[in-house]
This record gives C-alpha cells, sequence and structure tokens, in this order.
C-alpha cells in the first residue's frame, strides 16, 4: 500500500507529463478572480500577445436595429497587460451567472486557468458565478448543500419522426429512494434554434435551479423533460450517429427534412415519459414551456393540444399571431379550443429589447383583444440566457398549483 | 404559423447577433478536415500571431527519464501562415479518437472551428475521430446507428464517506423498456488520478465502446458504473457545493481529508446499485477495472473483497506488490484468498513506455511466483487514454463468460 501511495504521489507531482496524453494547456494565472469587493479580475498569461480583450455578458451589449429588428452585438473591453499578464478587473457585478471569453490578437480564446466552460449552439464560453447571500441568483444558479436530483440522458423512440432521439430528464432527489411510489407532474422545458437537449442542462442551469427551488420548498418535486428540438436531428452535436459535424443555429441544417414538426411528434415524447416514469397526468400536473423556438414550440403544442397543458410558458418566444388570414382563422379556432379549456397559466416573458419585443406584444394584444388571461412578465435585456433562467425559476414556481 | 416560420428563419440568418448574449468565438476555418487520403488539416485565423503550434496524440511524445520513472512531455509542431490562416496537415493518421489543442503565440487555444471538446482533469482539448472501415477503432468509439443505452448522473448516500455522492450509470439499451423485468450484471469502472466520474463517459468513450459492442453481440449487455473516485469531495468539479474551484491532478486537494478510501467505501456504491437496478449479484456478475489510480482502486477493492468480483481488470495500474515486510505479509495474505476464491479473470493491461510499467511487472512477478494465473496485455504507448480505451474494450469482451 505504501507503495502504490508513493506512486499516487509521485503522478501528483509530475501532473503535466503525462495527464491526458501529455496535452497541456492550463495556466496558473488566477482567472477569473472574484474579489471581496464584488468586482471580478480577469488574467491571462499571454506575453507575445499585442491586443487582449474580454467579452462577456456582463458587459452591456452595442445595440443596433436591423431591419427593424433589435439585434445587439457583443462589446468588448481592452484588458491590460503587465509583465507578460494581461488584465482586467470589472466594475461590482451583481449576484448571477456570466459567461465570458478572451480574444488574443483577434482568435477567440477560452480562459487557460478557468475549466469551466459550456457550448451554447457553436460558441464554447467560460463562465463564472456571483453570489452574495443565499437566496440570490448566483445561490439560485449554484450547486448547493441540497438533495440532488438526477440527470439522465434517455433514448426513446419516435415513430412520429421515425428516430430514435435523445432527451434529458431530471428526476426529483428522492425518486429513485427504495419503496418509493410516489407519482410526480411533469414539466417540459424547450430549449431554442440551434441548441439541443443539453443547453438547459448547461446555461440554463436548470438541475440547481429545481434541486434549490424543491429543497426551498418553493416548487413541487417534479419531473422536468428536456427533448431535443431538433426534428431532424437524434442528438446533440456528437452524440449522434452523424459524426462531429459543425452545428449552427439551424441545428439540423445539412440532414434530410424532419418526418413532422415537435409539436406534431410531441405525443412520442409523452407517450416516453409516460410510461417509463412515475408520472402524474392530466392538465394540473402537466407543464410546458420554452425559450424561443422551443417558445414558439410550446405555443404550437399547446394549441394542438387543447386542454392537455395546465400550464404553458412563453419564454422570449417565437410565437405570434399569424397574418396570413386563412392561418389567422384556423389560429383563432385553436386559441379558442385552448382557452376554453381553461389552462391555469398561461405565461408569457420577455426582455425589453428582445428582438422578437413586437411580435410577443401583437400576441399580447390578440389576448387581450379576445380576453384571454394570461402573466406577462417583461424583463431588461434581449434574448439571452439570463431572462431566461429568470422565467424558469418563476414559472416552475407557479406550475402544479 | 407562417410568421413564426419567418421569425425563425430570422432568426438563423442573423446568427451573430443574438446566439448566447451575443458572445460570439467560432471560426469559419475548417478545422480539422479529414482528408480523403487519411491526413488531417487544422486551420486557425490569426493573422496577427506570430507563432502557431499544433500539439496532439497523434505526434509522438518527447520521451524522458525521471528518477528512473518514463516521464513523457507533448511535442508540438510549428503550423504555417497564408494569409492570415495557419495550417497544418498530419502525416496518414490510423483509425482512432484524436485529441489536440492549439498553441497561439505560446497560449493554449482550443480550436475555434470545431465544437467537439473534452476536458480531462484540469485540461481541454479538441477531438477528432479516424474511422475507415466499420469495426476499427475510429468506429467502435463513434456513436453509431445502434441501439443507445441512457447514461445517467445519480446521487447516492456514502455513509462510509459521509457524504452524498455523484456517479455515472450506463444502463444498456432496453433496460427501461415496458415489461423488461431482465437482470443484468455490472462493471465497475474506475477514473484515474485527478479525474472524476466524467472521465469514461468523454475521453473513455465508454458509452460509444458499450453500445457498440453490445450491438455486435460481443458483449453481454450490463450496467456500467463509473463512480467518482476521490474520496473526499461529491463529484466532478462544478458539479457540488465546492463551488467553481480550481482542479488538479490530486483531485480533492484543499478539501477535508476523506473519512475512508474507495476500496474501503465500495460497499456503499454497490449497495446504492443492487438495490437500484435489476442486477445480477455473485462474482459470475461483478466485474471491477479501472484506469492508473482507479487501477489501484480496483486491486484494493478486490483484496479486500475475495470472492465479490469474478473479472479484476487494472489498467495501467498503481498496483504493486508492498516493500514493508508487515504490509508484504498482509498483502501475501489477501492474495491468496483472492486467488483462493478463483476470480473468473485477473486481467493485467500496460503500456511498454508506461511510467508504472516496473511497477507492474513487480506485480506479475509476485503473482508467478505464487502460480496465481491472470491474463496480461502490453500495448505500445505509456500513460495514455489511447490505451485505456483499448482495455476496457478487451475486458469488456472478456467478463460475463
Amino acid at each position: 500500500m505504501k507503495r502504490v501511495i508513493t506512486l499516487i504521489a509521485a503522478m501528483t507531482l509530475t501532473v503535466s507529463a503525462f495527464a491526458q496524453q501529455s496535452l497541456m494547456g492550463g495556466q496558473t494565472a488566477k482567472s477569473p478572480e472574484i474579489n471581496p469587493d464584488g468586482t471580478v479580475t480577469f488574467r491571462i498569461i499571454a506575453p507575445k500577445a499585442r491586443q487582449v480583450q474580454v467579452t462577456g455578458d456582463f458587459i452591456p451589449p452595442i445595440q443596433a436595429n436591423t431591419n427593424g429588428m433589435r439585434m445587439d452585438t457583443p462589446a468588448t473591453i481592452d484588458m491590460v497587460e503587465k509583465n507578460g499578464v494581461w488584465e482586467y478587473t470589472t466594475p461590482v457585478l451583481e449576484p448571477e451567472f456570466y459567461s465570458y471569453v478572451f480574444k488574443v490578437d483577434g482568435v477567440a480564446t477560452l480562459d487557460p486557468s478557468n475549466i469551466y466552460q459550456y457550448r451554447d449552439v457553436a460558441t464554447w464560453t467560460n463562465f463564472f458565478i456571483i453570489s452574495r447571500e443565499k437566496g440570490d441568483k448566483g445561490d439560485l444558479y449554484s450547486v448547493n448543500k441540497v438533495a440532488h436530483g438526477d440527470m439522465a440522458k434517455v433514448w426513446y423512440d419516435s415513430p412520429t419522426l421515425e428516430l430514435s432521439r435523445r432527451m434529458t430528464v431530471y428526476t426529483p432527489a428522492g425518486y429513485y429512494d427504495k419503496g418509493n411510489k410516489t407519482k410526480y407532474p411533469v414539466l417540459y422545458v424547450l430549449h431554442g434554434a440551434g441548441g439541443d437537449e443539453d443547453a438547459w442542462q448547461n446555461y440554463g442551469r436548470a438541475a440547481m435551479i429545481l434541486d434549490n427551488l424543491i429543497a426551498a420548498g418553493k416548487v413541487k418535486p417534479c419531473i422536468v423533460v428536456m427533448p431535443n428540438g431538433n426534428p431532424n436531428t437524434s442528438a446533440a452535436p456528437g452524440e449522434w450517429s452523424a459524426g462531429l459535424y459543425a452545428t449552427s443555429m439551424s441545428g439540423g441544417a445539412g440532414f434530410p427534412p424532419a418526418k413532422a414538426g415537435i409539436p406534431e411528434s410531441f405525443g412520442d415524447i409523452m407517450g416516453y415519459v409516460e410510461s417509463h416514469y412515475r408520472v402524474l397526468t392530466g392538465p394540473a400536473n402537466t407543464a410546458i414551456c420554452g425559450l424561443s423556438m422551443g417558445g414558439g414550440h410550446s405555443f404550437n403544442t399547446s394549441l394542438l393540444n387543447p386542454g392537455k397543458f395546465g400550464y404553458i410558458g412563453l419564454f422570449s418566444a417565437a410565437a405570434s399571431v399569424p397574418s396570413d388570414v386563412a392561418q389567422k382563422a384556423q389560429f383563432e379556432t385553436r386559441m379558442k379550443a385552448l382557452f376554453a379549456a381553461k389552462p391555469k397559466l398561461y405565461y408569457i416573458a420577455i426582455g425589453k429589447t428582445d428582438f422578437l419585443y413586437q411580435s410577443s406584444a401583437g400576441l399580447r394584444q390578440f389576448l387581450d383583444d379576445n380576453g384571454y388571461p394570461y402573466e406577462y412578465r417583461e424583463t431588461d435585456g434581449g434574448h439571452i440566457w439570463r431572462n431566461w433562467r429568470i422565467y424558469l425559476t418563476e414559472f416552475a414556481q407557479k406550475a402544479f398549483k
């Protein structure tokens, strides 16, 4: 045993020699450093660089209008070099889950000192969390000392799409406890264009939000189902038989067209969930929400299934009143059926500078004109994860009550 | 509906404006490009850089001896610039799962054109796969058109370690099929120093290897359990309440010492698995293997539990004969008990240039001296994932038979 321990000690000391086939990239700069005064310092060792910048969602974006749609573009801040180390310290940041990336002489560079990074669509960024006190947003998006639900990548058959497909399923803490026969309500949470079944797990912080809110007694323990919203693909890039392709905002671009849409095939997802988990069914126990394209999917799935979902959440949703006369008539009929079934909650949320703001306002006008009840939440900012985490947090607390 | 489609189309066209809070980093260089002749071309757009290099596990490492131990260090290759695009084309590469990273003016830079990347210990690298025909290593490590098992991140209680802990569990395709009451054998697969419960899922390609071998009828459908091997932590960095700390080869460095070791607490893992899954028990249905430190854990766990594991696999294992006299006597007694229980397979595998080669040879000498049967597999190369994937592939095919 002693020799084993010695060997492991030797391994620890000589890290760089053999960790992962001798491929090393990490740096020892302290970055990001969250300072006691609430500012954050980024550092990167790059003595040969001529310009190093940082861009992140803590920097107000540059605002612009394109064809009448609000389109924000990223802002960058120059870092300052001293002895080969480039540095930038932010103003005091509010509690939040933040992401950023460096640009070294124009090349996007993930922080070599920060192992925490996620992919969203085709972009990787580092992240960090600012939390000052229990219950603030940073705390809510962190893994805390509470009971944790399990997260599974599950394969289900979609006869409608003629594909075996992957989805992410959160089961609340205790679900698999021996002898537990409790049935749980189900919350379907859908991602946006270009995303996949990993999106809500990563930048959405869904497991952390649910763990923390359930532990605090603010959300009823529930199963959270995060399917893949690109109906001509099986799974996230790299996780299905299409190989290691380049992805984009259009998700399944380059693959044969889908056999049907997500709303039309949603029964396959629900069928799998209801036959493989201990679920409470009926509108009082079934909620659906999504962001952007996934908001559109939630909108259309609820329209196709009046009375099925008691709680419907449209987050920065691609959901609007059709302008085509025939389509509008069908839409009106479906909306009438949907609201005749009296959903307990029709929740619309959007940021003030979201490029879909006007489209969302048109939908609200339609609801007002028809006397269909809904809850509306407007936040600062645009079409961003910061808002979608807020909306999930709020919607989950309103569901199943 | 038409307007929704128009909006989604607009979203697709204006990708860069709002994907993930306008943080963009991706490039459009084709990289890596797998050429028809079997070579691979890497590209990165970096017009301001003075030197760009690539390092990867397709490049033979620089070999060195440190204190009598073989310690390979990464080799780098200079890329060549033309019109601001740096490029390097490899020789013809054999089918394999490869990883690499760029160095731009000395700064480790993940390929901005390749979204496929994993973390191992504290290092992120990009990866790509070369496959020429069905059944080669590249194919075996790919997601193919076969039935897929589920992968779950599961939380279990370890009373011995006084922690709630996370592990990865693979259940074979069909496990959750309605009405399936089949019980399955269990393969425990342990990671190395600095790794965590994600390691075998990522660079280990465990799900792909198992999916493909089970589909080919070469491995008996089984449950694969990949626990976390750092006994003073709960989970991979960022996945438990310790926050977003800097990790290292010593895994849980900086946290209070563990209440016990992994071998001493292994019963908690097995107890959870046996009470939460449909498992076949007994040595004919129970296998354990691991790499490096996890090989040491497999070695010691089997010594503490003679007769429990019918299949024991030591991959580049930190497993050796103690030099201390009293410890050696205890070790001999335990080995005697272990082999008296006649394990069906005691498998030792190591690379010719592994820094643990001599230690492993000492263990083999001990087995030979005592007439304890084992299978031995020696491969080229050192303490690397390429070897561990080979060993898992072989060991899994020998288990439960």
